[in-house]
């Protein structure tokens, strides 16, 4: 496995690798390695000849008061992670080499962000973008694979993608799941065991509200209102958002006659967590 | 010579080429070919495997009143030429194909773009930048050519390929020039009898810039002076701007202590024309 700090040896190893036809699969993270980036790397070591991991704490995504200075760093157990998981080159780099001066050209992302985690979180998907542009231009991936549990995040990188023509696929990757629903987030340490007990019902909330719309149900209200009802019922949590809205478009509707996300954030104590489900009108599984 | 209106059907083309280590020499256009443009194309095959022309008015880069449905247009001649210079691939797309729906990521420029020609044309290098990214990613060249004719335009992509870690070369291809030293121009044919015997002052004033340079000016002011007093004494037209510019920031400075652009913006009565010349601190010729 090769390790690198630096965008010039990459963009070599990617341009020997594409004159010899193999292909690229590219997982971008900010590093702190759990069971959900190991799925993404099992997809693209799957589908890829080769497979390139980066692991970079991107500024540019964090806002005012948000937590880069305490963000979780662990070097040596991603780097385990990434060698046993047949990684063939980790880009690690530092910010100065992502950023060695103030940027010029300038990205906002102007739709899909308006709505669920991106409305509290202003200018954190332009970070998003900027630095997925940087990275795409470095690691020049044939897939690249991102996980649904942040379902905004992979409408933002899908409509990057279309907008500029990048020639990447976009692979959206299931969200790994503990055996009783909940999904796998290294944030579930903080739960009490009351509050994690509670949490599977974030989900069986999310396929209440699928299953009325598979009886044909059309009304996104109602829908919202049977999903909180029951998730109100089952956990303490505070609910933060329930939304259901066009996927992947991510906007209000006022009839369920396309592809949809049903999505959930709820506050316990020391952690907010997050879900959603994706479906056709007829309550059937997206599959893009 | 392959014409293609398909980004599709170019990537595949581009993809196929760099499977087979074919370097690619891009030269993005909005048509109406000159011998500026030749210019560019010959650089383009003499360095180049394989040479992509495209031919695409951008909407996005002209500004209200601007002259977008006026921009003369030639599609014969254009694809004469483009035969006549060796060109592997036009790619000339339709506007529903490069901007199929409204842009979720916008991009703008927010250096370089307030002195010359950009302060009098806001967002024109915004909608520059867009479509070079996407002409980029369904292009992929190793080297991708440009006039100096156009210097800012020049420092602007200059700053969009090294923030974006784009993997292509910028070649900034010398401006082409009459026999008496006035830069070619597809405008110059609006000029006077008497404009166009003046108009080789132009590039005459902006070598007298450099001259005072040379003999050892550091003082911006005294060379923009001096550059306006010859200009003012052989030309009737209306100076629009002489601008001196660290180069390729082009950010005012107080000495010439670094690479500059000396520039120069004249109204005759039926046409603008511009002109600059770029040097050290030492006046000699810039050279990247």
């Amino acid at each position: 496995m090769r390790v690198s700090k630096e965008i010039h040896e990459v963009q070599k190893v990617v341009k020997d690798w594409t004159k010899k036809g193999k292909s690229i699969g590219f997982v971008p993270t900010m590093g702190f390695l759990h069971e959900g980036h190991i799925r993404l790397i099992q997809e693209a070591r799957k589908e890829n000849d080769k497979v390139i991991l980066s692991i970079f704490i991107n500024p540019l995504q964090f806002g005012v008061g948000e937590d880069l200075d305490t963000y979780p760093r662990d070097a040596d157990h991603d780097r385990n992670i990434a060698e046993e998981q047949g990684v063939d080159l980790v880009f690690l780099p530092e910010n100065a080499t992502m950023y060695p001066s103030p940027l010029t050209v300038e990205m906002s992302v102007t739709k899909r962000t308006e709505a669920l985690c991106g409305k509290s979180r202003p200018g954190h998907f332009d970070g998003v973008v900027t630095v997925l542009t940087k990275l795409f231009n470095i690691t020049q991936p044939d897939n690249t694979y991102f996980g649904m549990k942040d379902a905004q995040q992979v409408a933002v990188v899908d409509a990057l993608i279309n907008d500029h023509n990048i020639p990447v696929k976009l692979v959206a990757v299931p969200t790994v799941r503990e055996e009783d629903g909940l999904a796998k987030s290294s944030r579930n340490i903080h739960l009490t065991e009351k509050e994690r007990k509670e949490a599977p019902a974030i989900q069986e909330s999310l396929q209440i509200g699928r299953q009325i719309v598979q009886e044909g149900q059309k009304d996104p209200s109602e829908v919202i209102q049977a999903t909180q009802k029951f998730l109100e019922q089952r956990t303490h949590g505070k609910i933060d958002y329930i939304e259901l809205l066009s996927y992947p478009e991510l906007e209000s509707i006022e009839e369920i006659n396309r592809p949809v996300i049903l999505a959930v954030a709820v506050f316990y104590e020391k952690v907010r967590l997050i879900d959603n489900v994706i479906f056709y009108e007829d309550g059937e599984d997206y599959t893009g």
